[in-house]
């Protein structure tokens, strides 16, 4: 497969509506790379290795010498927001970063100012948007599309990924006008309310053929008629909510526990935060879809059906909680409450002192690496190898997702491998017991 | 290979030398799940499943349905230990298991009496030993065999397993005595000081084509002169250490932190716990054997070599605290400094309120029924694919040992489907998106 | 004032409206402790002992031994509840106390069954009554006067006390019609529904002249109506709301770091609990009754007014979550934001694994034989030397309630010290030093 | 006794022994308070307030406008150290304080260059000490009483104190030449190698009639020689270890479990650091000094003999670990067993990330201005009321300590209230309730 991937040539433009926390830390983050200031520590792309062969060949390039990704330094940012505030100024406010990071790479990030937002006060009611496009649906996504044209052109870009960083919508569940692409185009024609901003900035960059990454848990392109649309114009989804703190623990820990065959009983998670995301997630409404993604992920992993004797009675719940004595330092308390051997129980608590941002920038980094890889490796719609930095990752209709991280790290790793023509791995490795081989 | 395992015909005997907590939770947990009173949460091999074939395919049998292993029902239990309690008095002083429970199976536990120990007070200073054997090194091993053979006898078993749940013994390394069979025999002729207990039980099974289940620390089968003398026999050889509390979770989150490039600068964990391991191991050359044991761990997951910048100055120090409140219930708190994108630290504190023997019997009933397994597949020498329970995994020479419980899973999980002539997994799962791989 | 105390003669009943998890645990413990299988723990008067006179005297009576309270022998129970369980069943099902302990007081508890509860659904709106009196609001008042006199014949008692350990009512101001006793009765005859069920049972003990506490947060005795017959019949009140918990450890840490002068910028208290009180207050209604008591005690103790650098900006956050797999063992976990010299940043973790009835058990008891006594000493109305063992306690008109623990045990034990003519403590203690006394 | 109070004129130096971590976050602090930069938080003196009279009356001034402390701009500091750095250099390797902050007092910390110190390497074997006197003890003695002249003579000073803020010496009991002044001056002659360097700084400071106070649990002014002398010359001292991080928290937490009665089983508490203070500890001579000194604490609280149902089978046990990741960020974890009711277990557990020079610092202001009032209000020998301060409070000969700091604190403001004539105060509070006033 190698030989069909086309090279990565030219600058890549990441798009990135919603130029807050995430974002700003994203952006100032890579650009003090590409000084050499700071390492991109979390990233698999750039930090990671993966080995190839047997264990004893000692083969272990890293990961971006592996697979032919942008290189940093053709990386060119800019994005929308509901605030005019400049990059530099966004994250000053947001409070991530150190004055004095920020101030090393300042005129880079003065330098990205964002385009008007496609915005609709229903989906996040506790923002107060000053700096909006006007117009009808259809009208904002011919808007979005020229934007990002526009960006392209003046940035002499050969590629483009577009990759969402706003805030959680409100939840909504998908009706008829989801359905086809179809009823979809007509529904934007019509103004129709049931199209979230979300999918104005999806619809823009797919019908472009661009590679759209969707980072919270909205529905998004998590609909039949934008996968339509994603392979009509052969363009690569991932999605959806990228994976950090509480969940990214919750897919380490609980494949743990099942791999032991240990019951659940009951798993309480609390979160307190005090970002915007906290404030826009202090409204119900807007809860509500960010607990549909992180709730899933524990029946997926421990199949109670399937093992109704150790998960069959597991309670689940999960708080947020706003506490702005934090700011963007989320922190998360678990309870976990488990039983072993003839039903004795057990604890195990977490207290996970973490920094939202911080966990969040590198996952959006590999994601857009890796939808524009995919992009040039012709591999279209639902990138279902990239669930491994995703709450609540899309699958094909019909399939059960994989929230294991371990059994999403091995996707992960044997698509690569195989997308270089390596040899999956197996673990199974009883060729290193010659005598054993010899009797099989 | 199906074809070539054979069944599990006849009583499988489990002889364990140590019967305290661990041991007599093992058996009395087996004697009320047989009765039908509890359930063996914790064990894979029996309430564990194994996904077969595709994800859409929903084959998912239990484990021990899949391989032919020995029924609970046809097991039968023996031991030797210091202490001449018999398993019903033992387990009472053990405070694992409630009044309650070990009264349903009182009858059972009493028939279980141990025999005479073979024992040295220089590897286990803080036990006071009234139940040992009397005669040379060479003698006590003949004795060993003699109570094998008898009780094999006596409960007309088929098969025998001999399975280590004695204490640690202080800490020492492999000197030329343990170089080759030769010398080890001579060694044992010349009441050499350098044999240690557990190498006695060891040496007997292993010399009848007994498997042996080093659930210790301790040096026994990890040593050139027994590898040579279970390869000679046929016999499979797995170790060393129980993987239970601490470790285990270290095993898991470990790989969680470096599946997603996160830095990690210091580990610190401890422990405190009140039982009679406990205080074998507050002397302070038991607790080395111990500490080496738990220490390698996280170099082998985070391979500090190859990533420098991640792992390069991990600080890691582990602590055993004899603690008696507790009694069994060793808890365990760590704290976790780990760093993300540009460096920023965030840090993990997990409190473990574990109870060692739960989480310990049934992973030693799980060796135990698959070293018997491996037996009949004719597989012998080191059992790699058994990592997956143990703290400190013996391999092949110069094979780097895996301690990444995930990789360890699939190691032994497709080692399983290798064994009944299924397709391994590798999660590749590209086939799932048919357009997909019609472009490949 | 000792002479003026009457001494503890004959019988005390204690009646209880709400035969709940705290009043079953607190009768089967009384009961034990009387037979001399357990011991009650947690109780100040049986446990605790009070210093008297200098640190060199050594004289350290216990409590009981020092004033003249009822002797737990005399003690009798009674009580109303929703439910016609004897409290051996309730009990039972509260699953706070083992089997083995029930069933060695069985026939005493099952001799205790309840009266038909006065109820109004409307002030707790997730329980489910089936045991309740008919009646307008006056006549539930004449019926429970008369349910309190018959059993004081019944059980040939001297002396009565009201010990509410009923639900959390919901949340209500007072109005007009609690201004005044006037009003108040002119309420009961027209059936208003403001005055909810506790106050019933209030106005019919205190109409007695018999001594109400109030374990729960309601506004009940805590209005002018109700204090005003207090004072009308020379009877004790004390309330309200047990002291258990996270509230207990907040009044304790609180006035640690106020003592430091260290900063408190935020402080989040998250609890997990299954019983009934946790499903009641999972109705908003009845947990903003909580919350409100919940609350007021750090700002009593740092007093953000008179330490605005300290305490100005405190945010402070309180959530209960319903939580079955916990039962009765509530949980909480607090996160406490603190900062210290020139404003450098700390914090502080507290996980407290409680048990809410074995915490409010002994403090009921307590409170019943104080307020007993009180009664005996002829002190009337609100006893603000019981705040020690209150949540929210009520104070005179105007005067700030004092919330700190050690406060609160000082004014309890002083209290005591004066009732019987001690000396009172003030911990100067310079005398010990006598060169320096005699230079003053 | 006011008016024998002699006023704070003039400047104040205070000496310190040890310019290490705590030392210069002091310094820096009180220079950045000068500036107005930052606020003193953490200490009593400066930032608190205290009640006089009724709760009615609305008298609560801050300490430092209730009695007369010496102004911090009146300060002047000065000190010895092993290292010849001047504190801006120290403060910098301590990494305690931020870059920012401490350039902004640079001058000032230069300026503050240490004089070489009294040293005896058997005292503290991981140190390795570049800048020290030479000498016998007497002469080292002598040359500490110059060294103080000179300071105060250069800087124009009408009063001195002494502040130990050095290392942990090992652990040694007082012997015979401790026993009274005139053997222990004929040792410090003999150059007796049991007088340890603390002892050198403590005689010259109180021969010259300079208030000493002890930081560190070090023998020093614990002796009856140094007693006697301190009489003699009429100087206070104050010792001995800063009650900070784990002990402090102890000391708060224990009395509220001992007033209510809670039985405790087990404590297990266990720090981590990687400060000089660290190093020093992980010394098990040095380590076995602290460990006495935190070890009582608990013991004087709980008072086991005369608890014995509550606290004779206390367990506690104390840790240090050396861990560098945290530096100066000391972090403790305690596991508190307690049991309440009919004897049921609870837990508590308490993740303390605290600062240990931070909560230092602040302390070690306030107890050298408090020593600066007590010789100023002629008050000489052990200041007992100071031990709200301290983990190891000096105490009468025979008079039992008290370390629960709710009693320190009000032996502390009862005894400033003493000294400027007010009320005493007894919370007992009857009084604002009228009627029953009346009654009694």
């Amino acid at each position: 497969m190698k030989s069909n991937i086309q090279p990565a040539e030219g600058k890549l433009g990441i798009l990135i509506p919603g130029l807050g926390a995430v974002a700003t830390t994203l952006i100032a983050g890579v650009e003090a790379v590409k000084k050499g200031i700071s390492q991109p520590i979390g990233s698999l792309t750039q930090m990671g290795n993966i080995r190839l062969g047997k264990r004893t060949e000692n083969r272990n390039p890293k990961v971006k010498e592996f697979v032919p990704l942008a290189d940093l330094n053709d990386i060119v940012f800019g994005g929308w927001d509901v605030y005019s505030d400049n990059v530099f100024e966004a994250a000053t406010h947001a409070k991530v970063l150190e004055a004095g990071l920020l101030h090393s790479v300042k005129a880079e990030l003065e330098a990205v100012v964002p385009m008007k937002a496609a915005f609709d006060q229903n989906y996040a009611k506790n923002l107060t948007a000053t700096h909006v496009k006007e117009g009808t649906r259809y009208e904002l996504a011919q808007a979005v599309m020229k934007d990002i044209q526009d960006f392209k052109e003046k940035n002499n870009c050969t590629r483009i990924v577009v990759l969402w960083c706003g805030s959680t919508e409100i939840y909504y569940e998908a009706s008829e006008i989801h359905e086809t692409l179809a009823n979809f185009e007509q529904a934007l024609l019509d103004d129709n309310k049931l199209i979230s901003p979300s999918m104005i900035y999806a619809y823009a960059a797919l019908k472009l053929g661009i590679p759209y990454v969707n980072g919270a848990p909205n529905l998004t392109v998590d609909t039949p008629a934008l996968i339509e649309l994603a392979k009509l114009t052969d363009t690569p989804i991932a999605g959806k909510d990228f994976k950090t703190g509480q969940t990214l623990m919750k897919t380490i820990l609980a494949p743990g526990l099942a791999a032991r065959s240990l019951g659940v009983s009951g798993w309480f998670s609390t979160n307190i935060l005090g970002n915007r995301d906290g404030l826009v997630l202090d409204d119900p409404d807007n809860f509500k879809t960010k607990e549909v993604s992180k709730l899933g992920v524990l029946e997926d992993i421990l199949q109670p059906e399937r093992n109704p004797e150790l998960y069959g009675d597991l309670y689940h719940k999960i708080r947020i909680n706003y506490y702005p004595p934090h700011g963007d330092n989320k922190e998360s308390w678990d309870n976990i409450d488990i039983f072993g051997w003839l039903g004795y129980k057990m604890q195990i608590k977490i207290n996970f002192l973490c920094r939202d941002s911080i966990l969040a920038a590198p996952i959006a980094l590999d994601l857009a690496l890796f939808v524009d890889l995919a992009k040039r490796a012709n591999m279209s719609g639902i990138q279902e190898w990239l669930s491994f930095y995703l709450k609540s990752p899309q699958t094909a209709p019909g399939l059960p997702a994989e929230n294991d991280i371990f059994k999403q790290l091995m996707k992960l790793q044997n698509t690569l491998r195989h997308m270089m023509g390596e040899d999956l791995i197996t673990h199974l490795g009883l060729d290193y017991y010659q005598e054993l081989v010899d009797t099989l």
